[in-house]
């Protein structure tokens, strides 16, 4: 009766690591690659010897290639870089280390507090007729999980971008030699992030696994309960990242421009500005650390909560390891099918001019999901028995493997869709954004309008597409299904985390051609770079949130289970205000995210017109600025200002969760979930809709483009301030409620038997 | 056992239509005071015979009473505007009549086809122990309701737009003489519509249930299901009136403007610009005829949730009549109540200085809440028995008469807050708009990202203040308790109407003190009536907004009930994806309602440029505009503009029920719920704000706002564009979406016996 997978448990125990383990070679490889690039003015020329090599198929002409002093301006400014981002992370990891702590202990309080800190074993849950370990080892072993989880987000945040600092000025030197070489520069620097991340979030979680079977043994329920403070760890730390990154990235964009291009009217990434180091430290600790920690999050937390509910499903009661390890085996094969699409990109083919890049890009993803398709089905088919039962909300529902497969899969096709949808929205190529640039003919209002119509209008079919994922793997597979679709949508995270790194690398890749004082020519090159990273940026973001909404889904059917609660009726009234509150919380969010942008800009506008004023020489350039004290500033800002809405996610299921137990908490769960995916959507959009209609103008490529233009025209500017109301929104308000919905459910989920034992003491009271 | 209320049979038959009657002739009263000022020239002065009279009380002096011509010209521009929104009205009604026919035999077919036409009696649904009328019936006598409840909005609709084009221009004439006169004027005729609109909702759903009764006899469970109907009916003219109304109002508007104020630098309402009048119609026949259908359309469906459960429940099975009415009598209640209270503004006191006035209206709000919630006490104790049980999803509830008056007083408060902190958010006197106006020293990108976060933030308290209403109405009493509730919100609906309908009467007053050419003294008297309307008009949304939340809650319950399902349960698939596709409807109607705005605003501008180049003088005053051209543009524009909203609302419901069944639409109709709710606070104050803000820097009243100002100063023109991005959020898309929320859940309520015969196809199949 009991059939198990294919593959043995031996095998699995094998196959996991080593693919974790290629994934970090590959990764430490494409690093490999770019120090090759070097940026001391000695070995400048000896690195141009490649001249007679690749360099011949590009169209581009070299430029500029023996000016020694460029290269030494390079360096300078990429270690302002590189030190200003080091310098932001170090004071974050310090508040970091406090909450951790802090959180840890909460962590073991409440949940050893389950059984009144018993040290007895007592008999399982699910599976009565076993013995568990206690309550209290449960306890301990999430909150090492927890710090497990923590630790390697912040890991691989740093060394994210560290990679990110060390390419940037890379790129901009290999741009002198044409924009495929620059290209590849940083297409690999963001794969050396993706690898390293996906691979290392599998490696750690695998042996975590591992480590804690030694003491669990056979209690597997108690093993993967424990598991799962690795996702609220992960969780935690991209609180930090999306949130204080968000802040501090729009604080010092908006502050450097309200008075660099509006007051002082100097160009963007302008060295005199005070602070441009702070802007381009912004792009690296917001889009390179805070995505990199969101996709962590929402790795971790997708591989807990299925692992979680397959636990208490046959795989765990089995104790089948191959199947229970189903979700690892996914990611496993993951890391290997974006390793042969990255070469795609590397290798297979070569850019040679700039309207290759954005094709390129958008390749990634569609190869890297086809390859992925055939991937999931042999893990299928070799990791899974061919009929099991899944747990679903207190009984148990026969599942056959292809249904699985067909849940992973509908998750991995849905994030391409989404993908898709969100370029179509936020590409000047399409009539969406056209439209918003025509609007701007009448001006700011109108374009205001018709953007954030367009937002609203970008989330139909994201939704509707993240519908049916929930649908069919919900159907087929209850929420073990939900969970495996969200590592499906993840599984290619390696690609989407390089392409999405790719990104903010060129934009600083010209901030640095722009400081460096390097001809126009080279920095129309970093420009078409960066024009295609705000595409996949874009994507990035998209992706980013359809994957949270299944995520929290998943953590919230857990969280349930869990709790020991197996309907969440709408019509009882404590589920109805949770629903009603949780659809309120992502506006309270938001509305912190945004004033909290606001308040850190204004500081910094502050500081950069004092230096503009005390600095004499500064704008006439002979003097240089005081870039350390406005990324101090930025840090520091951003640092507090992340407080109240950090409270507000951190808080509010404790709250709930103790004073009004778990069914206003599954109901807050879910309607933060529905609503902040649409707020999510519509703000990312809007943003990077306002973002590409005012390029789409500067850029004057078409006839009706012409007509708007040129920089400085009235819709110009109606266009720049669309832009600077998106940046908020696409940047910080909008991403960061991926946090909200992900880390509350998360939160609840490893608070739910502290709730289910002692919370909703207000009505136990009433 | 079977308790009965103390109030007998025979008096309740009697009390409800004398309250109704009590009311309508309190309404004729307020007219005939109204048409005492005159309009025609050779009276004029007769009129201002009270010189020695009231008029001595007044601060102000008169000010050219004795100028004829202007009366002449009042009256003139009086009867283009009445003409106008005549004009758009019957075009509306047009439409509006084939859509009834229409929508009338869809009713028919669908409810009769529940039993396949079948003329036999069969045995109740509830109490299968007697016998109940066939589906047929149902079917019939709810079509007849539906088109009941629709003429009474239409005509409710009709004489408030008659009455407030009536009062305008006898308000600018009565500022001649004074603010306070003024103010009583426009005052009366805000009475007059909104206690016609209450006492004839109450007066025709009496009549119909007695009427019906005459059939139904014993079967009450048939009667109120016809009953239904009559809240539809209300709801779907609410649609015309709400949608197409917004439509045509800021399309007038922003069309108005942007060609006037911003192309050819003429202040607003000036009579040159062709729009100016359609500017005005557009403010009757959105916010007097649109509000007063939406706030009908709220009272009707709150009593028919009301009485659906009612009729399931003890007041039901043991026919008692005097409980069953309890809705009806709490309605009556609340006549009488407001009655008392406007005698408070119109008798009891009289407005002296202008800063007198924004407290007498606020105030009513105030008496009323406070001598209903007596009057409530009252009706619980004579009109309902010490105990009894409500429908519970399947099962009986008992219930105190005391619990019931905490119900309904729950609502009334809640409305209460709702309002205040809709005006602490939108009343440039606090700091939240002051701060919005401060943003815009630093451009319109900070204004907008200002006003946004203020939008969000708003929603905070309203939210906490519905949940804890829906909290306590539903565990006292189910679904009927969030019904009586509602009602409670909406008890004072005629005093709430009033202080509404008061903001665009003074605003077209003003409008046209300015076309005819009156002193600049008289124009201010007119702009402070104004100002203080432009702060309950945000009250009354937020009022509006608060109740459509509960309303469509209790509908959805009665929905709920009347599908027979029990449970709609967050953890399925059927419900889960409703709930978030649900929630993304408001943002897809509100992309549509805002797009709708832009077209028809564009179509508006074409004309009047046309006509400010083909006509010869007038630019230089010499020859007039063609007004009627532009109030045709308005009218067929936002007619057409209205199908693809209007078909969103209607449509969804019925194929939602159609394919995927009564689970899935539960879950779509809470998912717009809660999502919906939001997007309409937040639009409405964040719109509220950004108009205030720009007032608030043009009155420049304090030192702060002098540092602002003045008109056309940097930091104004910033304001101006919010102010215009505000006017589509405010007026169109935030209040529309109180119909998408209402309306579907009235019309899933009236079809709900055809979606749980023979809905769900789709899953019927797969």
């Amino acid at each position: 009766m009991v059939a198990a997978a294919l593959l043995p448990e031996l095998w699995t125990e094998i196959l996991v690591p080593i693919c974790a383990v290629v994934g970090i070679l590959f990764s430490l490889f494409q690093w490999y690659v770019v120090s090759r690039v070097k940026l001391t003015t000695d070995l400048g020329a000896s690195s141009s010897g490649g001249k007679n090599g690749h360099g011949d198929y590009l169209i581009e002409e070299e430029e500029g290639i023996n000016d020694q002093s460029v290269v030494a301006k390079c360096a300078e400014i990429q270690t302002a870089i590189s030190e200003g981002a080091t310098s932001f992370l170090f004071t974050e990891y310090k508040y970091v280390g406090v909450f951790m702590i802090f959180f840890a202990g909460v962590i073991f309080v409440f949940l050893g507090s389950v059984e009144g800190f018993s040290t007895e074993n007592k008999a399982c849950t699910y599976d009565t007729t076993r013995t568990c370990k206690p309550a209290l080892a449960t306890a301990a072993f999430s909150t090492v999980a927890f710090v497990l989880g923590a630790v390697t987000s912040v890991l691989s945040g740093f060394l994210g971008m560290k990679i990110a600092t060390y390419a940037n000025a890379r790129t901009t030197l290999e741009a002198r030699k044409g924009v495929g070489k620059a290209f590849i520069v940083a297409f690999r620097s963001g794969a050396v992030m993706g690898f390293l991340l996906a691979a290392s979030g599998l490696l750690v979680l695998y042996i975590t696994i591992n480590v804690f079977k030694i003491y669990y043994g056979d209690d597997w329920e108690g093993l993967f309960e424990a598991i799962t403070g690795y996702g609220l760890g992960g969780s935690s730390m991209a609180l930090f990242g999306r949130v204080g990154g968000g802040i501090y990235t729009k604080a010092a964009d908006v502050g450097a421009d309200l008075v660099g291009k509006i007051e002082r009217n100097i160009p963007e990434d302008d060295p005199r500005n005070p602070a441009v180091i702070a802007d381009n430290v912004g792009d690296n600790v917001g889009d390179i650390a805070g995505m990199g920690s969101d996709l962590f999050g929402s790795y971790a937390e997708a591989s807990c909560a299925a692992l979680v509910v397959a636990s208490i499903s046959s795989f765990g009661i089995n104790h089948d390891f191959t199947a229970m390890c189903y979700p690892l085996l996914i990611s496993s094969m993951g890391i290997l099918v974006c390793l042969i699409t990255t070469l795609f990109a590397t290798d297979f083919f070569e850019i040679k001019v700039v309207k290759e890049i954005e094709p390129a890009l958008k390749n990634q993803l569609i190869i890297s999901t086809i390859i992925m398709t055939v991937g999931i089905a042999i893990v299928s088919w070799v990791g899974l028995p061919s009929s099991f039962t899944i747990f679903n909300f207190g009984t148990q529902k026969v599942v056959k493997n292809w249904q699985l497969f067909l849940c992973v899969c509908v998750g991995l096709w849905a994030g391409l869709i989404i993908g898709f949808v969100t370029e179509y929205y936020t590409s000047n190529a399409y009539s969406p954004v056209q439209d918003v640039a025509d609007s701007c003919r009448t001006g700011a209002a109108t374009n205001v309008i018709f953007g954030l119509a367009l937002g609203y209008k970008s989330v139909i079919i994201p939704i509707f597409a993240i519908a049916i994922s929930i649908f069919v793997s919900f159907s087929f597979a209850a929420m073990y299904g939900v969970a495996v679709a969200a590592l499906g949508m993840l599984s290619t995270i390696a690609t989407g985390l390089a392409i999405d790194a790719y990104g903010p690398i060129s934009d600083n890749a010209g901030g640095i051609a722009e400081m460096a004082g390097m001809s126009h020519r080279i920095r129309e090159r970093t420009d078409a770079l960066d024009a295609a990273g705000n595409t996949t940026a874009a994507i990035g973001k998209g992706f980013a949130i359809g994957s949270a909404a299944l995520v929290s889904l998943a953590l919230f059917g857990a969280f349930v289970s869990r709790a020991g609660i197996h309907t969440v009726d709408v019509l009882t009234p404590k589920v109805i205000i949770g629903l009603l509150v949780g659809a309120m919380l992502p506006y309270w969010f938001s509305a912190m995210t945004m004033k909290s942008v606001g308040s850190a800009a204004l500081k910094m506008v502050e500081e950069v017109r004092r230096q503009f004023n005390t600095i004499p020489g500064l704008m006439e350039g002979t003097a240089k600025p005081d870039y350390a004290t406005c990324v101090k500033i930025s840090t520091d800002a951003s640092i507090k200002e992340m407080i109240p809405p950090g409270c507000l996610v951190m808080l509010t299921p404790l709250i709930v969760g103790f004073f009004f137990g778990v069914e206003t908490l599954s109901g807050v769960l879910a309607g933060s979930l529905v609503s902040g995916v649409q707020i999510a959507i519509s703000a990312s959009n809007t943003g990077g809709a306002w973002d590409n209609a005012k390029k789409y103008i500067e850029a004057g490529v078409s006839e009706h483009a012409k007509s708007l233009g040129p920089k400085g025209s009235e819709p110009h500017k109606a266009a720049v301030i669309g832009d600077t109301i998106g940046d908020p929104l696409k940047d910080t308000s909008g991403p960061s409620l991926n946090i909200l919905i992900k880390l509350m459910a998360v939160e609840s989920l490893v608070f739910a038997p502290f709730f289910a034992t002692h919370g909703g003491i207000l009505f136990k009271y009433l």
